[in-house]
């Protein structure tokens, strides 16, 4: 039996990786000249590796920590511990001791209305059905309003409206007004968490491999040896009661008993599908928008700002980065700022000129460590919207009433069409983590089918 | 010089005939076997013709008269004054006067929560920028909330909401939860007023098509001629700074100075563009979902409810047909009635089978018009959602967020390529006179800028 995987991202790769292990023929068809999907490999000039798509490891994803294990690949620690982080509200700021919990310089009204939307928000997401969203109990009202408007009526401060709205960005890098409640809480619950979400040590940000997420992937695709097919992109797929036959844009057919499609469920939507998808999952499909962000990078001799007692991580409600990581190697040379432009911000800086935006960009480095930032020896960036195999990172989002009218339809496959990535983890959606767990959890469910079924 | 238009619905139509009348040369390519796209005839087994699709013309829909008269073609009007209308709300049935400003039967509490809501609404659509929506006052507030949220907050009885959810439903097919608010009252100004969007007569729904309004398409196509392909979806569009190449799916491609694209806006976002669609332009469209809506017809010997004194038209909030029309033709034989699933109730219904769906839906025929309903001599239907080629109706709509975050991209050309459509007009949006006036307005816009450039 032969299964075709659209996509060599980590869902396809594992699901793949899984398929052949229960004695399967397969092919990974990828758009790409290169695999890892939302994880990217890039270079300084001095040969400093770096992550230009998504990086981290955190609590909870042991899936990702044994693949690294088994792949003889090694983890290492966010910068994090030596020194502080800056935290920007409302022109205020403050140097926090990085830790979950950590209490930020604001006024006391402002520390009383954050702690209690903090404590009600994860009240509201402990509740989420995270199987089946849409009978989470009050789904509908949940649903029925953006996640903005829940923040405008239970924060009572600018100051804690503006820490929820950052955290938004910083998760999907969407606004709060993209994104339902009843996702954000669904998609809160499926991380453990908010804290867990946000933060860097005990939360989804405390890990990187070394060289390079990217790794994860190419390794995988090592193994899989000329089973992966780089440089094809699909058009279009054939399924039929007997088999499948997935054809690339330059017209090549790869018949098989089964196919899953891993790509984002917007471009997945895109696809030619012979014959035409069910209307509830191409409509679906017409409304998990991706997020918008342009990852940036600076490079310094040194990571000057450690001398200052900063650990390089700022966090401010003042764009266009209002995230930031030291993303240096290991050995500390050189000196790497990393910052994000999110959500409303990367939608208005796309459409800047590459210098406005760099100098925009070095500028709030310059904002959070002093003038030392102003001249970089190398500044990088990768804008994700406009990648045309991703079109937005860094996933996907359900906009208000989706997950109650369209929820069914997500990871349901359509007769020997299945469907993986991070989007469709219930579990540490969204992560490297939940790209795998899909991954993982599609071959199974295939293998299974499969093997109840004449050949 | 010569234009390539995508799409021979009333927009691409209108674009290409106004083209020709100043002297150029058009293509326009068809995806189906057939003009018109989302109108379309059907005909009854007995001949009668019955619109699958988009019927309606009145009020304001100026350029739609004018074109019909041109056309040689005439207009009738809905059947509305002879007889009341049925209006039910939790459970709650009056008759009513057909007219503007007609009063429900319902508690005074309802009656003075739905006066006061629908003035608060009026006074807020009154204040949009139609041109740049994004400028209205408060923008980012109304747009960070969707239309159920202000339901829920200005509406404090089970009536006026109700009554204000089945507008939304009526007007989209879509639910207030799925709606951002800024569009929901861009929509309305675009469109006069909420009465006007909802009224028969000085309203909306005021005139049809003898013959059907597919009649229009069908001879704007004849004066086309040749110059309409049909039976050629299109696959690729290449654009470079001296020309445009597109491609159907068949692999013939087509040349041109310009390309006006015609497809609803999700559609239009999965062509593939060589090079890639700029990001904005790309998210964008991953943003406008398109509505949902399955429209059912029965027919009966004759239109037995006008012997009880009711004109055939029902707006209920019990589904799954929430909202009918007598669409019997001008001569009265045979009676038929029209009914719509829309919104969530569409994307329930269209999941069960066809007889299932037909015994829900007569049901509902039975409960409005009595036990004479129950056995009509034929039933109809249409499942927009599940057309390849449109992916649901009655159009597009912006989810909260967009409007101020990608509404500078919706009209806005990308090079050689132009998009039209009824989801793109400023004046009557959504309607077939927006289509028109998207259509001349695209025409000339190219036209203008054509006769800039050499050739």
């Amino acid at each position: 039996m032969k299964v075709v995987v659209v996509g060599a991202g980590l869902a396809g790769l594992t699901a793949a990786r899984r398929l052949v292990a229960l004695g399967h023929e397969v092919v990974v068809l990828e758009a790409r000249s290169r695999v890892g999907g939302r994880t990217e490999g890039g270079v300084l000039s001095d040969g400093t590796p770096v992550e230009l798509g998504g990086q981290w490891l955190g609590e909870g994803h042991s899936r990702m920590y044994a693949l690294c294990e088994e792949l003889g690949l090694e983890t290492f620690r966010t910068w994090n511990d030596e020194g502080e982080l800056l935290l920007e509200l409302r022109g205020k700021r403050s140097r926090l001791k990085p830790h979950k919990g950590a209490v930020p310089r604001v006024s006391p009204f402002a520390l009383a209305d954050l702690a209690q939307g903090m404590a009600r928000f994860e009240r509201l997401a402990r509740r989420v059905d995270l199987d089946r969203p849409w009978l989470t109990p009050g789904a509908e009202r949940l649903d029925g309003q953006t996640w903005e408007s829940w923040i405008r009526r239970n924060l009572r401060t600018a100051a804690g409206r503006a820490y929820f709205r950052v955290a938004c960005e910083a998760v999907w890098a969407a606004e709060a007004a993209d994104v339902s409640l009843l996702h954000a809480l669904f998609y809160t619950r499926s991380n453990a968490d908010l804290e867990t979400l946000l933060a860097v040590d005990e939360g989804a940000q405390q890990d990187r491999v070394v060289g390079g997420s990217v790794r994860v992937s190419e390794r995988l695709a090592e193994e899989l040896g000329d089973r992966v097919v780089l440089g094809s992109p699909v058009r279009r797929v054939a399924h039929r009661p007997d088999g499948v036959g997935v054809e690339t844009r330059a017209g090549t057919t790869y018949d098989g008993d089964a196919v899953v499609v891993t790509l984002p469920p917007a471009l997945a939507g895109r696809l030619d599908y012979d014959p035409v998808l069910p209307s509830w999952r191409d409509q679906l499909t017409q409304r998990l928008p991706a997020g918008s962000v342009v990852k940036t990078y600076a490079a310094y001799p040194t990571p000057f700002w450690r001398e200052d007692g900063l650990n390089g991580q700022a966090a401010s409600d003042e764009g266009p980065v209002k995230i930031t990581f030291d993303n240096s190697p290991p050995s500390g040379t050189p000196g790497v700022l990393m910052g994000f432009i999110e959500g409303a911000e990367a939608r208005r800086w796309v459409r800047a000129t590459p210098d406005e935006r760099r100098a925009a960009v070095v500028g709030c480095f310059v904002r959070y460590f002093g003038p030392r930032a102003a001249d970089p020896v190398e500044y990088l960036e990768r804008d994700w919207n406009a990648e045309e195999f991703t079109r937005g990172c860094y996933g996907a989002h359900f906009t208000p009433g989706v997950w109650t009218t369209y929820g069914e339809a997500l990871r349901e496959p359509v007769g020997r069409i299945h469907w993986a990535g991070a989007d469709y983890a219930r579990d540490w959606c969204g992560y490297m983590e939940g790209a795998v767990r899909s991954g993982e959890s599609v071959a199974e469910s295939i293998a299974a089918e499969l093997g109840r079924k004449p050949a």
